[in-house]
C-alpha cells in the first residue's frame, strides 16, 4: 500500500484534500547532485542504461522535492534503439541517428523479432530498484514517447523544427507511415506492459511533437496509435501528454485514458469544457514561470488552483521543467499545491 | 489601377470569381532562378540589402508561378539590425546576433534615434524597383516581424526551440519588455509607413513565435503591441499572421486588420465561428502536402475550397514553403485555386 496514494486517486477522480503535484523532467540537471553525478559519467545513455544510476537520480527529487509522483528517468527513444535502430545523445545537440527510416527497404534495418524483455532489461531493472528505494512512499509513473513522436526520430534522424522528412513519408508513402507506426506501437505496448510487470503504478505517453500536425492528420497517424496502446491498459492510471495539439483535445476526449496532459498554451477552463468530467487534466503552468521571483510563482500557482472545479487535476508544469531553473523555486511552485486545500477533502 | 486586384478585394471582403492564391516565402529556394543567383552571392544579407538583386527575387515567382500577389524578398531582422543590433545569417544555422538585450544596460547597445528611411533606405529602393517591374499585374505586400518575434531574437540572439531567454524577461523584468517591445512597435511603425509610401498595396505582420505564449501573456506582450501597429493603418489592407496562436485566435478577431492567417493547425471551420465575418482569412494548407504527388495535392486543394463559406478568404499555406519542395507541386495547388470559381462572383 503507497502511504500517498493522491496521484492516484487524482486519476480515479477520488476526492482529495489536495491536489498532487510533480513536474516532467524532474530527475535531471536542475539538481545539483545530478550534474555532480553526471559529470563523472561518459555521457547521458550510460546513465539511461545502468540501472543503479537511473534509479538513483529518479529517487533524487523525491528527497529533494518532496513530488507526489516519481518518474523513471530514462529516454524515450530506447524504444526504436531496441527496434535496433541505434542513436547516440551528442551534447548541446540532442539525438542523432546514423540510420533512418525513408522506404521500404529501410525496414530491414530493423530487427524482425524484438525481445523487447531482453533487450530494455536495463529499465525493468531500474524501475524494479526504484521501487525499493521509493518503499511505497509515492507511486511511480512508467512512460514511453507516443508512435508518432519516435516515427518522427526514426524517419528524420533528430530533432528538427519542421520534421518535413517525417511528415512528408505521411504524403508520399501512407502505406510505409502505417507499417512504421504500427511496428512501434506494438513494442511500445510490450514495453509498457512490461514496465507494469515490473512495479510501475502509472504510465504516460509524451507525445512532444503532436502540434506539428493538422487535426485530420493527428486523428489518423497520432491518436489512432494511441489509443490502441492505451486501450491495452483500460483501467490502469493512464497520462496522454500531446504537445501543441490544442485543436485535437476534443477527439482526445474519447481516447480510454485516465487522464491527459496540458501544455501552457491550453487553457484549463477550455480544456474542460472539451473533455467534460472524462478525464483527469495535468498541468500547466508555463516552465517559463519558475525563472520568476517567488512571490509571483506562488500567486501564479495559486491562480491557477482557483480555476479548478474538479477534483480531476494533478499540478505539473505545462512541459518538462528547464535544466537552468533554480530547484528553490521549483520547491516554491510544489510548497504552494501541496499547502492549497481542495474543496473535495 | 491594378491588372489583377483579387488580393485587396478579398481584403475588402468583395465578391470574387475566384480565391486569390500566393505563398509565404514564394520568393526564394524553391526557385531554380533564385538558386542561381544566390549561388553568386557572398550572403543572404547581400541580397536582402542590394534593392536590384532584392527586387529581381521578388518578380521570379510572379513570372514563373503566376501568383495573385508579390511579397517583397527581405527579412524581418532588418528592424533590429537598423536599431543597432546587427546580425548574421549563417549558412544552415539562421540568423546569429553577437549582442543582446537582457538587461536595462543592454539598451545602450541601441541607437536612441533611429532614422529608418536611411537606414533601411535598401528596402525601400526595392520596393519602388518591384513596383516598376511588376507594372501594375498584381498587388505587392509589404511586411514585418511583428514586435514578440523580434523580441524573441534579440533576447535570445538565435533561433531556440523554446526561446527561454526571451520567456524569462516577462517574468523577470517585464518592465524592461515593454520598453523593448514598444522601441520595436515604433520603429516598425515607421517601417511599414515608409513601406506604403514607396508604393506597397498591402501590409503583413509575422509572429513566427506567438505559439509560444499563453493566451493571457499573448494578450499583453504580443497583441497589445500588434493593435498599436494595425491601429496606424486602419483601413489599409493588413493581415496578421500569429503561427501557433490558436488560443488566441478568438482575442484577434477584435484587431482592427482585414484578414488573419491561419497555420496548418487551425481549422478554418473553427477559425471562422471564432473571428466570425469580422476578417479575411488567409491560409492554411499544410506545407508539407507540396511532397505529396500531383493528385492528393489537387484534391486536398479543392477540399479546403470547398469548405470555404465566404468570399473572405485569401489561399496560401499555413506557413513559408519549404525550400526543397518541387515548384510544379507548388503550381499545381495555385492552379487549383485559380480554376476553382467561387459562389461570389
Amino acid at each position: 500500500m503507497l502511504k500517498n496514494d493522491l496521484y492516484l486517486r487524482a486519476h480515479r477522480g477520488e476526492s482529495i484534500p489536495r491536489y498532487p503535484v510533480w513536474l516532467m523532467r524532474q530527475a535531471g540537471r536542475i539538481l545539483p547532485e545530478y550534474r555532480i553525478l553526471r559529470s563523472k559519467l561518459s555521457g547521458f545513455k550510460e546513465l539511461v542504461e545502468t540501472p543503479g544510476l537511473a534509479a538513483e537520480v529518479t529517487l533524487q527529487p523525491v528527497d529533494r522535492l518532496d513530488v507526489d509522483a516519481a518518474i523513471l528517468f530514462s529516454d524515450i527513444l530506447v524504444v526504436p534503439d531496441a527496434m535496433g535502430l541505434t542513436y547516440d545523445m551528442v551534447e548541446h545537440r540532442g539525438p542523432y541517428f546514423s540510420e533512418t527510416i525513408r522506404s521500404e527497404a529501410d525496414l530491414f534495418k530493423l530487427d524482425g523479432e524484438v525481445d523487447v524483455k531482453e533487450r530494455l532489461s536495463y529499465v525493468f531493472e531500474a524501475i524494479k530498484l526504484t521501487k525499493e528505494g521509493l518503499n511505497n512512499r509515492i507511486p511511480l509513473i512508467g512512460f514511453a514517447g507516443a508512435p508518432w513522436t519516435i516515427f518522427c526520430y526514426m524517419v528524420e534522424g533528430k530533432g528538427s523544427k519542421t520534421f518535413s522528412e517525417a511528415k512528408k513519408l505521411l504524403y508520399t508513402n501512407p502505406v510505409l507511415a502505417h507499417e512504421l507506426l504500427g511496428r512501434i506501437t506494438d513494442v511500445t505496448i510490450e514495453y509498457m506492459r512490461e514496465q507494469v510487470n515490473s512495479g510501475v503504478d502509472a504510465l504516460q505517453l509524451f507525445d512532444s511533437w503532436a502540434g506539428i500536425l493538422g487535426r485530420e492528420q493527428y486523428a489518423v497517424f497520432g491518436l489512432g496509435y494511441i489509443a490502441k496502446i492505451v486501450k491495452a491498459f483500460e483501467g490502469f492510471p493512464f497520462t496522454v501528454f500531446s504537445k501543441g495539439a490544442l485543436g485535437s483535445l476534443i477527439d482526445m476526449a474519447n481516447l480510454p485514458c485516465t487522464a491527459l496532459g496540458l501544455d501552457w498554451n491550453m487553457e484549463v477552463e477550455l480544456a474542460r469544457s472539451l473533455v467534460k468530467e472524462t478525464k483527469t487534466l495535468q498541468g500547466n503552468l508555463d516552465p517559463c514561470l519558475l525563472y520568476a521571483n517567488k512571490k509571483t510563482i506562488e500567486g501564479e500557482t495559486k491562480k491557477l488552483l482557483n480555476s479548478f472545479k474538479s477534483p480531476r487535476h494533478i499540478v505539473n508544469l505545462g512541459h518538462g521543467v528547464y535544466p537552468d531553473v533554480d530547484f528553490e523555486h521549483a520547491k516554491v511552485f510544489i510548497n504552494t499545491v501541496k499547502n492549497y486545500e481542495t474543496k473535495y477533502a
